[in-house]
């Protein structure tokens, strides 16, 4: 390891996620034996972003928030380019690549977009000048209000089990405290999934952009449900599109040569 | 290089597509210099490939077939992701990269499957016996029929070219007859736009799975077109989905919020 | 609805995954309001998949399957291409589909390669002949060996879980026997740790494509902690490649012209 | 298509890309049996992007650009993670979109950068006040400067097509100006690939994003080209590390069962 350019290689590598050696796997320092059927996969999931292992409180935030994002129905993007892959003949695997690589700013981006807003309340910013700042740069703050949802069935769960953390002095309050200030100025317009969600990666203190990673874990047992299922139907090549007006969507494939060959 | 470390990664790098050092780059042997402004893009695809130039004859086969594959509508899987992803916030590349990533043995792959058969055909195989032992497995001949049009317009003009080339010997026809003696046995059955891509990829000696290959490159071209005019529209983490009646496309994300938010 | 085009589209929707309405989100039935703070993340994972809640003894089975197969090491493909991806200013969202992309039939999937196998087995089938006619087929039985591991410290925990679950009547243990059978006809090769998490799924009931399924949101998990924890260091475009010896790395963009631009 | 529904439907789908019916597919409003045999492929790309045909001088500028950014070397992210793919069983079209992908704002996205600010001067902003506007941004001017090449081989063919393509009335040269004025103001850095096809495509009348979209089609063909070299290579789950210093890059998959499996 003198060699410079293996130093190169070895510093390219460095990494304080996992070590592996011949017979030994270290994961944030901790033996995997030692976590195999001991800790959940929820606590995993931090230990392996934050380092350490969750208060038994701190877990089950996480858990909430993780539980509360994993599905919205078909035709979220996500789920929809899912299904459609299923049809193509890829790898489930592919499959859910697929409709991870949607959750971008605008599908899935708004929890860490709402964490930086809440992020300069809770520094000390007053609530009205940020909340006109935002606005002045978009028409759009992130994680309040819903087209669909006049009330979300996801936040009353997930406020309230922030405020029993708050009481029972797992987290601050700070953020809560930040996104109701906020939602008293949108008056009537609520917080939404992903204002809630941003609550919780806050108080929990991650930052931002996990926000985004963590609604990426969630959504990934949704997407996968789903294109799992399209799979089960055996439909190949398909698109929501109905045939008896819009008949194209059989595209360049070797089943639109099946139908037309006698079985 | 004498450190048997080096030598591992040297080796893994090696490759004989590209060299590139200080102040040189050489695409297949060839200085980039002398490739740009004399050779076109489909000749790039053809050296890229295959290590050569092709003949002017076969140049113009090989164009002829991306040319042919481009796009067929926006409901083909491929370009609604690409036309969905558009919509969710993601760079240009990842919206391409979606659609480019649904090309599997479904949608796209009939072109590599096709050549497959015809393979078995020039290799001397009886072509009825061909037909019927691919029957046996599947209920399926990639390459032939299709569910949308009766006479497909790009079928004329591909196989026309490919008998040019044939009486003016750029190519040998192998894989055109072999095509025509299919159809003949499933007759009124056509050959389809993959059975043509097949017959000149064949032709050009281009090995099965570059049929998909070629076919990803040509494809992408629709792919960008339509994620690129998506992209110009401004719609946001949108669905193919009637509103009316299917709701809940909107999914979880800032624009769920957006409209209610006062402007 | 009557219009067969829209019922053309709702037939196409159709799911049996999840419902939303107007304030009302239903995940395999059950309103997602009655999940949040009461069922874990891994009870989630088995619902939007199995369509029911897991046993105590069942969800611990899944569980440490999921934790036991998080990471191995930032030299996997999956890790390191989603390490370089974070590295080229793309999403989080989309480094992490890079690598779930890769989780294919050779890195990812000798759990589901595996389960086939021990399926033939649990179904009446002689070990020594299934392992016999594998073999012919290929030089590999999937799910038992290590190239790296001698004693792969993965194995005997999860192994023991499997045994106590059998022992306590959780599962029937027909899969755990399956591969022990195997295990001694190839003696002194050992089940590695596609093989173990193949006998937990398999004695869980999940079908065979599931364990890449499960794989995926396993694996997503330590590609989401390494493309995080590469963000952190701020490299930009970076292979793991010794400039010293492969400088050509620097690609085309923009940091190749930063360094020799005046800061 | 009276249902406000459908219309919806129709509304999601409307393009002027192509336009497909039974019998008849038009690209750009062309049928396309009129484009195979007649146009090349860059015509193509060029029709599907800006609806019309390029001239002769146009397209040739336009193949210059795209012949020269094919590939840059094994080493770049993109081509890298494509040959890693590449070995990890998955199809090439996922092999390929693996790379796509990865051709974010870091690598690949320094021509659409540096559109941008040559626009701000075509526009008839004061070069040295653009400069020094983007330096106090950044430490980085996109498409200036090369840490590997100090002149790049690819620079001059590539300028000196845009001065004949100015000399003959194909373009203005407006771009070559103002990319010529910052070169005098950054000296002696000089302007690198990115600088040059952006050089180009802003001549050409493209839109920034599409500088991307254009290398995105270049790139794709040398990914396929080494992805399709690697899959030759038929190596496994294979990533750049050199087994003597970092062996555990062999990761949990079938074939690190396989070696040590009695063949």
């Amino acid at each position: 390891m003198n060699d410079p350019s293996l130093r190169d290689v070895a510093d390219w590598w460095a990494t304080a996620v996992s070590r592996v050696e011949p017979n030994r796997i270290e994961l944030r320092g901790r033996p995997v034996q030692d976590l195999i059927g001991t800790v959940g996969f929820t606590d995993m999931i931090w230990l392996m972003l934050r380092g350490g292992l969750p208060t038994p409180g701190r877990r089950r935030l996480l858990e909430a928030a993780l539980v509360s994002s994993v599905d919205h129905g078909p035709h979220a993007p996500s789920i929809a380019v899912a299904r459609m892959a299923a049809t193509c003949g890829i790898g489930l695997n592919n499959a859910v690549a697929t409709g991870v690589n949607l959750l971008g700013d605008v599908h899935g981006g708004a929890g860490e977009q709402c964490m930086r807003l809440l992020a300069e309340i809770t520094a000390g910013a007053d609530a009205a000048d940020v909340v006109a700042q935002w606005r002045a740069e978009s028409r759009y703050l992130p994680g309040f209000g819903h087209r669909f949802h006049t009330v979300d069935p996801r936040r009353d769960p997930l406020l309230t089990l922030v405020e029993q953390a708050v009481a029972d002095g797992v987290v601050d309050g700070a953020h809560l405290r930040a996104a109701r200030a906020v939602e008293r100025i949108l008056a009537p317009v609520p917080i939404n999934i992903d204002g809630c969600t941003a609550v919780v990666y806050g108080e929990l203190g991650f930052a931002p952009p996990l926000a985004r990673g963590l609604f990426v874990l969630s959504r990934s047992v949704g997407i996968l449900a789903h294109a799992w299922e399209e799979t089960g139907q055996g439909r190949r090549n398909k698109g929501p599109i109905p045939p008896s007006i819009l008949p194209t969507h059989l595209g360049d494939d070797p089943c639109t040569g099946e139908a037309s060959t006698p079985a």
